[in-house]
């Protein structure tokens, strides 16, 4: 189980959110409350949106909570939206192309979850990727692969329809080897302006997945710290687990659900693997 | 926390200890059982002896659950005294120098424990230490200068009244700086030839420390592996926590005491801080 | 031999200077062109002021020219004020925190050179530190020791003055010790106002040290790139040699000179080490 | 270009060749003679036959010439047959899974070379891979790559037909891409029993392969070290340039030339691509 947290609103600095909420990112590093209380310390990534279309990328196969380089980081940019991850490795090597979240032109992504059977399944969802994309795959992971089959059937055009899309490749080639269940998945993908959040799985247990209701939420992570009564309305974060001690505050996105975290209203529709 | 293991007997390969037994030092890498089940993930060490006077030591500041080339150097080589440890940073940098054991000559020293205020400390113990050994160290922790300390206090020459003058001189200079319980230590040191061990605490909580009662405790590690009946009648093991889920296997160290193991009978010594 | 680049002026991404220009830090990581031609690759560092007083830090082991984290980081932030450091290890262990820019409070200090000798004179160097600043000592280097004696000597209130009973007070230790000429230094110190820089050796060989006589030698770094053109007239690089193959461009500073590079007219002050 | 050395002999401490000799294998991490001058610092790795089957690996994208853990290993371990190789990059990430030598059984591969084109050339040649194999791929270079298609075209049975047909592979898949001289190789295998080496361009430039001519060239590498009077006559040295500074003692494999080094005679043939 890996965990994640995204972020949408007014420019933080993303300490905040990674350090300083009672149940933040680097916690969950350590153990996390909602899979088991294992450590997610194979590695963990920051992705942040900054003055330029592409984001910048900070990755390390260090645990979190004793990397000095991202406590400073976090500490200094400030960014209206990033994707953090911390990594529990299921199979593939301990490595910085293995950490998310993954990065392709402007779009960033990242997941908790994994492909089952995936070392049997990878030559031939590796197959299945535009032979102009392949190129970009940098590591191992079933989670990268992921990312760059939704490239391959529409990422850039229909985020939600091309996740879709990728899920029902996903499950039909592991089914074609008997697989029963082969995905299990909480994914979240940027292009910089919007966060496209999913989740899935194709059997009974599926990864968590919450959201803040409001910026409400996040301003109650932390009610001491004036920092945290800056969020704007707009605010919201997409994470694994709640980052603090009220879980009533966050929502619960139900499973077969993707949402769309974007200025104005946001989004909830139906996920369902579809044919690709 | 951190947790660790010292082996004496004929030759094994560390990866019996290391990875196969059932609670073996990689499981408590990700979560110890006796000690809170944090992980213990800031760092490894192993350190062994081989055809030379001089230990080989091999320090990383990975997790030792993710780390290649530790699972194959534990499955190669034969040894017949052996010393691994698994860290859990209280404070000071995560760096291979301060990861553990420790080499002085033929010495190696590691430690689960810490000195209570040891910042406010630092400068006053390391001036101490024997200038001539002071360039041997190379890092900043309190173990490994606990190391030094006990070898200015005649580690290689005595090794158990050595540690005794450093644990008295450690809580001498803690207390003059009015910390009341100054030392918290399980220490293993060995010269090739002997594993020296001791568990003292200032206060009344005292780190855990075991012994195998004879080899049959360390061939009841795992019944099923034809290996593990191979241990000759003198093998010894001493870890911070059992092995194996047999726990009344293992003889329990109690608080205020030595143990030297060794060829022919070992001894259990009382241990208290003396003065340096 | 390390090298380094310091540079104030008008914000701009730090990878203009490290990896843009034709002489840039990153190819002075493979080969350095005026200290015989060796790899600078055991550990880099990149502090830069944002918006805090603090400085942000981040430095690895890693060779600087395959490290993806930094690249990108040297295209993200924007910053008026930097120092960046290649190393080339000179004993002392290739750690993290033995990696340059150091830092203590709004702070910055870096060095090209060695303290002769340093094994021998460690502990006495490390006695004159001030005990309120010893806690913050986190490696080994003689060049983080030189930072915390200028510290202890007054850097922060007479930064110059500080540096030079900091040089005389390792020259005097080095002969105590019988070391004909202890000090290799250029080092360079930012509290994020001001850059001081000094060029000194004990001895007849001096490390180099240059700097730009105006913003026209940074622009001509590349005159094709239109990013170079933004250059405010106060912008200033320090290096410890040319960035560029228009060497004329640059003006050497003279063995026994400080520079401070500041708003309005920089400064030039011959430098002596003095009785601390 | 990257630098390798593989030794078969009698047990000897691999450090005599790593870091004893004048030109020894850490020397050509930092600087090559024959190859330009550049560091080879992109990670190292050591494979080495002990008293298992499969061979040891210990492999790491630290510079060779400042890893502490391969100084000792190569202190305490002996073998009387390894390989070993320092990296330079040509493209692909810096990780440990993408050093030499890799490991697929009791089989070691290592090369200096490349693939030209290798991004656009890399899912062809991928796909002809063994799907039975394709799980074994940790990395993405084109050696392991190279490695791969070797075993698919039977290195295990008839090594050097393999290795032929391997090179014709990627050569023809290379020209249908356009790619005049698609390979640059020199390349070593074993299998525990022999060393396998080979050198090979497609254009007029061919990568450098040496090896001595007989024990005598190894004891001459350093005449002062008695140790290096212990080689047997049977020991063999296969390297990417001369390990000491008389060049005459050792023999240069001409290019298109493979050879087997073993127990009894050696074995030198021709060695050309052929039809997969």
């Amino acid at each position: 189980m890996c965990r994640w947290v995204a972020y949408f609103g007014n420019p933080i600095r993303p300490e905040m959110l990674l350090y300083d909420a009672a149940n933040s990112l680097v916690e969950q590093s350590r153990s996390d409350r909602m899979a088991g209380g294992q450590p997610n310390a194979d590695g963990f990534g920051l992705g942040w949106y900054g003055s330029r279309a592409e984001p910048g990328l900070f990755r390390s196969v260090a645990p979190m909570w004793g990397d000095r380089n991202l406590r400073d980081l976090a500490g200094q940019i400030e960014t209206r939206l990033f994707l953090a991850h911390v990594r529990a490795a299921t199979g593939t090597p301990i490595e910085q192309t293995n950490c998310h979240p993954f990065r392709h032109g402007n779009w960033l992504f990242m997941h908790n979850g994994y492909i089952e059977g995936y070392l049997q399944l990878r030559r031939e969802l590796l197959l299945a990727v535009d032979p102009a994309l392949f190129p970009g795959i940098l590591g191992t992971t079933d989670s990268e692969l992921m990312f760059y089959l939704a490239l391959t059937f529409g990422l850039e055009e229909e985020p939600l329809t091309a996740l879709e899309r990728m899920a029902g490749f996903v499950e039909a080639t592991g089914r074609r080897h008997g697989i029963d269940e082969p995905l299990q998945m909480t994914v979240a993908a940027s292009d910089g302006e919007r966060i496209y959040a999913a989740r899935y799985a194709s059997g009974p247990v599926v990864n968590s997945l919450f959201v803040t209701e409001d910026a409400d939420a996040i301003r109650a992570l932390h009610p001491a710290d004036e920092r945290f009564h800056g969020f704007s309305d707009e605010a919201r974060a997409v994470v694994s687990e709640p980052l603090g001690d009220l879980p009533g505050v966050w929502r619960e996105v139900p499973p077969g659900t993707a949402i769309v975290v974007q200025p104005g209203a946001d989004a909830e529709l139906p996920f369902a693997p579809r044919a690709p």
